[in-house]
């Protein structure tokens, strides 16, 4: 029996006084004056958000655990400064402590970071650690543009990110790069920004020796890699024209593609280009894409279906991307399957 | 017998007196003082770059004719002001109406836009203008990030742009959307920038009633459109969740993707999601990505093949993709075919 552990998945539908305080935090920021305290938030606030959607969705199309982290499009670092994402991350990620401590079979937590646009990493590290000793997360995601579309920070093998990766290592979690709200009006956030932000990080790492300085580094990176499959013969030919390796080459130990990628076709090519080792199933839901695909009458988002179906796909490969990738990526996930064993 | 018309072609190996001149102009600008006059460059020299390059390729990989523009990434129109870029343009575009009065019956003219990240349109309008009525160009290249990576234009879709568009339904000429080299060092020009650009453009359009306002306005959104077919199931998500058309719809007299993707499963998946309707054939070379792919021996950028053995296209389609898209999208096109006929 293989266990489908979806590797994406953040938590979109939150008990409705969190979100009620990010605006007071927001509006508090802006006057110049403290935030109030973080209300008080009950379990059963908390079953209800999850067992309504996630959970639901999760057992309706036959997964077993997702690795679940605060909503995306919501870290927002541009807004505010460095003391506001570090309350921020601090109550989004303690929610989703919560959610795994109420759902251990279930949920496996990873956290967000506080980074923020002129701040350096020290409280993005100090938060990674607080989490992965304190709270049991296995992972963190990585925001590659803390300012929401103008891309004013380092390209990602910049050595300025050098001590959270180091940390990384030494913890042992892989990050998934993923960009937060466009706050630039030439981007739509889940469509445009969120892809080109794939993208973009995928080429960073294609040209330069990150992972000759952090050799067990691992870094995952969503919406099936961007545009990469697709431009696979692009990539390869100006990782070669460059005198890099093989794109299977300069993947192999430290960059993963989920598969969160919306159609039949999408998902065939993703199984024929990228090698089965590299690839963690992911749906993202609740998320970007909602509803059902009235040609297929099927949700956009229920991935499975399509590597269920993908032709380019054996049981060996399928054993890999529900699972076997995922527990290799996630090592300090081993525990707690163990644990529910 | 279908003719083979490449619509992406760049002029990248240049006569040396072209890119000299370029390199005096931006250090005049620097310091401060006038650019040199632009040197005399006789035909010979034009023929000789031409030749040695586009033409023989053309020739040897059995297409008819190339849609040719100047060189994207050397446009850069965040070096220098608007006067730097006027002048820039205007000599490129010349060299480019050389090129097509020496070889009518193999290039077509393309041009560039004085664009400017601190100008308004007007520049870019006149020189559009000069280079249709005067040199029988019959489209431009459309630039949606003139900073550089740093996207501080606003979005294609804002009504900012709308003159320019009024000037192309005027002439009837299409753009091709495409940035040029990326200022933004967490981008690679060729590998992510042009790529993201791509994308961004595409879900501005899909997100618009750009063409309610103009019904017969025509844009190409090369290299295969980015990420958009292989995240196809994505933006039809996106779309209908917005109150959207389908993307077939949406796109149907409007938008038309190139076929500059280096791999067949690539073209593949192109071929099955995009209408044959909106698919113009083309290679961009000399271009991003040079080369013989080691694993196939051909070529990277003979898309020509990927075309050809694509099982997704039937005889009907490549006459399509191959000419009779081309025709309908540059009308102006149609005087040459006579011409030569």
């Amino acid at each position: 029996m293989t266990m489908v552990i979806d590797c994406h998945g953040h938590y979109t539908v939150l008990p409705k006084a969190h979100d009620a305080w990010r605006e007071e935090q927001k509006a508090a920021f802006k006057a110049g004056t403290a935030a109030p305290a973080y209300p008080a938030i009950s379990d059963d606030e908390i079953r209800e958000t999850i067992e309504a959607n996630q959970l639901r969705l999760i057992r309706e199309r036959g997964a077993d655990m997702t690795i679940f982290s605060p909503r995306a499009s919501a870290m927002a670092p541009h807004v505010g400064d460095q003391s506001v994402a570090v309350k921020w991350a601090q109550v989004c990620n303690d929610l989703i402590g919560r959610v795994a401590a109420l759902y251990p079979e279930v949920f496996a937590p990873v956290c967000m970071l506080p980074q923020s646009p002129e701040a350096d990493l020290t409280s993005s590290i100090a938060e990674l650690e607080r989490c992965v000793t304190q709270m049991g997360f296995i992972g963190c995601n990585l925001n590659p543009d803390p300012s929401g579309g103008y891309w004013t920070d380092p390209p990602l093998t910049d050595r300025w990110w050098y001590p959270l990766y180091e940390k990384m290592v030494e913890l042992d979690v892989p990050a998934m790069i993923h960009v937060s709200a466009a706050a630039n009006p030439v981007f739509h956030t889940t469509a445009s920004h969120y892809i080109n932000g794939d993208t973009t990080a995928f080429v960073q790492f294609l040209m330069s020796d990150l992972f000759k300085d952090f050799p067990t580094l691992k870094l995952i990176i969503p919406h099936g890699g961007g545009a990469v499959p697709f431009h696979w013969g692009r990539f390869r030919g100006i990782a070669l024209n460059n005198g890099r390796p093989e794109l299977d080459e300069i993947i192999k130990n430290n960059i993963f593609f989920d598969t969160c990628v919306y159609h039949q076709p999408g998902i065939n090519l993703l199984a024929e280009v990228v090698p089965a080792d590299n690839i963690l199933f992911a749906s993202e839901m609740v998320g970007a894409v909602k509803g059902i695909d009235p040609k297929s009458g099927h949700y956009f988002d229920d991935t499975k279906r399509y590597i269920d179906k993908s032709p380019r796909l054996d049981d060996a490969a399928r054993k890999k991307i529900f699972e076997g990738n995922a527990r290799r990526v996630f090592s300090r996930l081993k525990t707690k399957a163990v644990a529910t064993a």
